[in-house]
């Protein structure tokens, strides 16, 4: 299961109802953060997403998307996390977000390395990666991707035990694509395994205009997180502040063939009253809807 | 009408219910705070305490302490503030508090003013003051009171009538402590002004050990906010960790003779049933109780 936690949903500042930045992502028991806003330790209390994490991805070191960064570290110090923490942002914010860190923990009782990331830069776990990609904000800013690796096929036992090979090793071997020999007989992967499945993708595309990167990444997949600052009543200051509309997302949603749209970075305007903003998505992109902190949002494979 | 708004009570990191330090304190139409944790803004927003202040007392240079500054200041910037704004803490801290000013406000569009203070040094407003005072943490740090200079006696209008006095001018006058004429005879303010009343005190311990220092500023205080990290299971860690037991602050309360003793900066382990750290406190001195995030205090002129 990839479970999506929403610990933040408001732009550049909280409101009473609405945090900054923070998304927690788990994925079958591995977790991480998309950006880390002011609060977001609180939020994960609040919403018992856990700390036992490794890695912090910044989309761009704007204050909203990097205040939470020394009081989250300087908690887990207290907890007596002893791991490695490594907190990536796009090439060029390495030193603010060394600043941020330092803040909090700079007698830190675990290493926290800070890794700057180009577009195209791939963080690899194992059958899966991050994938970061260029945002378009006015400063240096990624967008974020979780590809899963392909999936082997389906294996069918019962065509297995029709052919012949007894339960055991010799299931594992056909299902990892090697054929094997039954009775002089050789049965073939494809025999009794079904076609390669895709892996699953969740896209959150921090802070940006619409872009044909994003589209491009997005392609396909079961989740996009895309920020809607703006109503479609502000398409020019979207433009101005290099932000997005609802309706601006859910282009890029469309032209992307993801499954699902999910808004947030929304501005204090819309915070307590986001219906506005999100009909101007779903007249482009009906499977569209806003966040709110606490959301959550599990993922299971399309194909079982 | 003094308002103490409490923000944040808990110690060195939040839980679900209690934020980190922070009280926001109104005299008179005027504002200011003590302590700025992660989270301030937010729970100022959820108190509703208004952004309308120019004043930032920091008690020492400790995360838990300053991690909300950054994201305050920006927020203020946000809102189109355009007054100066002063943070003051220990000297010593200003390198620290500057690199926590300029990681949310780089490009502050108002003026940020960092300010060391001595132990005795005195920040004057119209009519009151800020003390700050040596506290006993390991680090520089301070305490601070927010003292209310003496007022003027109570005019007592009928006997000024009685005297001939025409109502008007020479009330003031006599208020103030000039004697004025009434038909070729003499009335002095002391005929119909009383005794000059003290002002009210209001104490805030910051993180410390228990002092002399405390006991001496908070002498006849209305209110003093204690620290009151640990119970009395705890003593030898409070003494280590250079922090006070209940126990020990009510004895500073009940040396001092204050009025009324609130408990903050509560230990987690204490942070959802803080009735043991209470009775503690109770057992030395009984106008004594845990403060709340959220709970709101207002402290009158005790002769009118």
């Amino acid at each position: 299961m990839i479970r999506i936690r929403f610990l933040g949903t408001a732009a550049a500042r909280p409101t009473v109802r609405r945090n900054v930045a923070g998304i927690a992502v788990q994925r079958e028991g591995e977790s991480f953060l998309w950006d880390c806003g002011e609060g977001t330790q609180r939020q994960m209390m609040r919403y018992g997403t856990g700390f036992s994490f490794n890695h912090i991805f910044i989309t761009h070191a704007h204050a909203d998307h990097i205040l939470g960064l020394p009081g989250l570290l300087r908690t887990m110090g207290l907890q007596g996390r002893e791991e490695n923490m490594t907190v990536y942002g796009p090439a060029g914010t390495e030193g603010r977000l060394r600043e941020a860190v330092r803040l909090g923990a700079r007698r830190s009782p675990f290493p926290v390395e800070v890794r700057g990331l180009e577009s195209g830069a791939r963080v690899e776990f194992e059958g899966w990666a991050v994938h970061a990609y260029r945002a378009d904000h006015g400063v240096p800013a990624l967008g974020y991707a979780l590809v899963e690796e392909v999936r082997l096929g389906r294996f069918d036992p019962e065509a297995a035990r029709r052919l012949g090979v007894p339960e055991g090793p010799l299931f594992g071997k056909l299902h990892r694509g090697e054929a094997v020999v039954v009775d002089g007989r050789e049965v073939a992967p494809a025999d009794v395994v079904g076609p390669p499945r895709r892996g699953r993708k969740v896209v959150y595309s921090g802070d940006t205009r619409p872009t044909p990167d994003t589209v491009e990444i997005a392609r396909g997949a079961e989740l996009l997180i895309h920020e809607a600052t703006f109503g479609a009543d502000e398409v020019a200051r979207a433009r101005e502040t290099r932000h997005s509309t609802s309706a601006e997302a859910a282009l890029v949603a469309l032209r992307a063939g993801v499954q699902e749209l999910v808004l947030t970075h929304i501005s204090a305007r819309y915070a307590e009253n986001p219906t506005r903003l999100e009909a101007g998505g779903r007249k482009v992109f009906p499977a569209c809807r806003v966040a709110r902190d606490g959301l959550e949002i599990e993922i299971g494979y399309r194909d079982g």
